[in-house]
């Protein structure tokens, strides 16, 4: 099958260093990773003519293009709804390509989350949006806090406990260790070590169910797949692209089912749909993993296996490099670092190439969502 | 000439009463003009699964799923930078459909700016953007003031003095007094009236240099052109749309000329490449008017004459109705309402529709703009 997003295709990946303090400012990290996915691409700046971003990045498109000289940029879009937002950002210019918006799009992400504004801390005196009136009074600040009473709820319904979460930061952990570029390179853990580690929101979420905070930087160049032929690697065409929204949104809890990941499923159905293709597709996955459980509700809502059965599928290391569906495998949100998931699209598009550390044999397709439990977004990238 | 875009149409408009005073919630403003938008369109709120709007409507597109019931978004956008994003909401409509994103997709935009918040007034304690750190403290705090500076350095350059400009008040005011939708309905003006008015940026603008402060919302569809044949009214494809980024952002006075509408004239070379039209294949416009001396530049940046001569341009009555070129037929956001330019798009359809209280004969494709002076948006719509 041939999808109309194929025309579109990642032709440049770039990234600063991963850290805990980057020493400089968002503007400067995201010009740089801008710059290192150009030069992937074999492009420079005077060439880019779109800008995708978050709309919590600091550095907006007007600043970026300022920044970097850019004289014409004929597509920006800055996506909403926090870590849902990273696969739009490709989304988004792989549209601005396909209808000839723009020629060549960059998606980036820059930020001093550890070193600045860190979302894993409650923040006294910020104002409380109407949707968590009701669940702030009771301690629900953080995001650990709010996605635990989801996840709560689905450990209960569904028998899972804490040490059924294990596998997953066991095999981001396992997958990092051979990263360079990840902040936990050279530092698997075993299932002890996760079951050992203190409790963020006892009795779902121990540390080690908890993504990283980082600063840092990814970018990702999109353009024509006929274009990216010419540049300077083989072109990562976007198989498809979809959003999703459902009815639940951050921090709402007044809906029929808190425990499912439903904006993730209505992007999923989306996402097959128009790739024409089914989970026994994709060879490997990039899935959001803010939080253990999540992971779990996201393989359930992507189709990967039924309700209430992630726990079995991610088992005995089916989800670690080997295993039926490798996940993560440049070490994810807790292993490599967290850059709001762009990270994520990037080592996707290594595994295409073939040049991922944890290089899985034979892969045609990568999945990859963006953070679920909010509107959110997914992505597959294919071969050419 | 086909272009990409025409595989996208607007199949439905919807809007409220323009006011001062609502008396309702900006949600409820909105859900009211998305669903005459349906309405008009023959569809229902069950089919739509894409929402456009921009990131300073308080009503979210998460928000507005759930209130109108939409079990399963998968588009969803918010332009960015303030009047600069209405084309955008419809670009991106237009995408989503084109792409197969989204089947039917909602543009909207609803707000109390009169009785609420309102744009024209200075806030004490509002926070100042760094680009704007050495502008504030000088006096510079709203839009009018704001814009006023690169008018002031406009008008000098160019010879233009305020009654100059009193051509485009006249001929909205002209057009809305036909108009009972129009906050002034009934109400036409003078030039004598215009350089009676008081002075708001004295040597600049006057009081009917500024457009309207105003509560009210609107709704456009956007489906395919195929289905939209099927629907209510014929199709109005999307001939061409543009974003546009040039160095100048809000309240950046640090570019090489100010007295440009750069970032119109990067939308407006794009526009035009896109649509393979020129100027001449316009018979009517709808340009932003938050104040006069932005359309004399945006005539300029579009290319209906050259740089400094937009004042002769719109003199005579060229810009009214059965002139050469008639601007803002409903009467703009000077008289009809500042619904942030969405409601211009309104018009625009009901130019190609036919339907237009001050209807231009032998309309084949209507050009609309965005804020100019920020990061802006336009388009062409055209004829099935």
């Amino acid at each position: 099958m041939t999808t109309p997003w194929e025309k579109a295709a990642i032709a440049g990946i770039g990234q600063t260093e991963f850290s805990q303090k980057s020493g400089r400012s968002e503007l400067r990290l995201a010009s740089e990773a801008i710059l290192a996915a150009l030069d992937d691409a074999g492009l420079t700046a005077d060439g880019v003519d779109g800008l995708c971003t978050f709309d919590l990045d600091s550095n907006d498109p007007a600043t970026v293009a300022v920044t970097l000289g850019l004289p014409a940029v004929t597509h920006f879009w800055a996506s909403g709804y926090g870590g849902g937002g990273g696969c739009a950002t490709i989304m988004s210019a792989a549209m601005a390509v396909i209808t000839g918006a723009a020629d060549v799009v960059v998606a980036y992400r820059a930020m001093n989350e550890r070193s600045g504004r860190r979302y894993g801390q409650a923040r006294a005196g910020s104002a409380v949006p109407p949707r968590a009136a009701f669940a702030t009074p009771y301690g629900i600040h953080t995001a650990a806090q709010g996605f635990a009473l989801n996840a709560a709820r689905y450990m209960h319904d569904f028998g899972v406990t804490n040490a059924d979460l294990a596998p997953v930061a066991v095999a981001n952990r396992r997958h990092a260790a051979n990263n360079p570029a990840a902040r936990f390179y050279g530092r698997p853990i075993t299932t002890a070590d996760h079951q050992a580690s203190r409790w963020i929101v006892e009795p779902v979420l121990r540390l080690l169910d908890c993504c990283l905070e980082s600063d840092g930087a990814v970018a990702i160049v999109v353009t024509s797949t006929e274009r990216a032929r010419d540049l300077a690697h083989p072109p990562v065409p976007i198989t498809a692209a979809a959003q999703g929204l459902a009815t639940p949104v951050m921090r709402n809890y007044y809906v029929p089912d808190i425990t499912e990941a439903a904006e993730t499923g209505v992007a999923a159905r989306k996402l097959w749909a128009a790739a024409g293709l089914t989970p026994a597709d994709v060879q490997t996955a990039v899935l959001y993993d803010h939080f253990t459980p999540l992971v779990l509700t996201q393989l359930e809502a992507l189709g990967f296996c039924p309700r209430g059965e992630a726990k079995d599928f991610v088992a005995d290391g089916a989800i670690e490099i080997g295993g039926r569906l490798p996940v993560n495998t440049h070490g994810g949100l807790m292993g490599e670092a967290y850059i709001h998931g762009m990270n994520g699209i990037a080592e996707a598009v290594r595994q295409i190439r073939g040049t991922a550390i944890n290089q899985v044999a034979g892969v045609e397709h990568v999945l990859v969502t963006s953070g679920p439990g909010v509107p959110t977004s997914a992505l597959i990238v294919g071969r050419a």
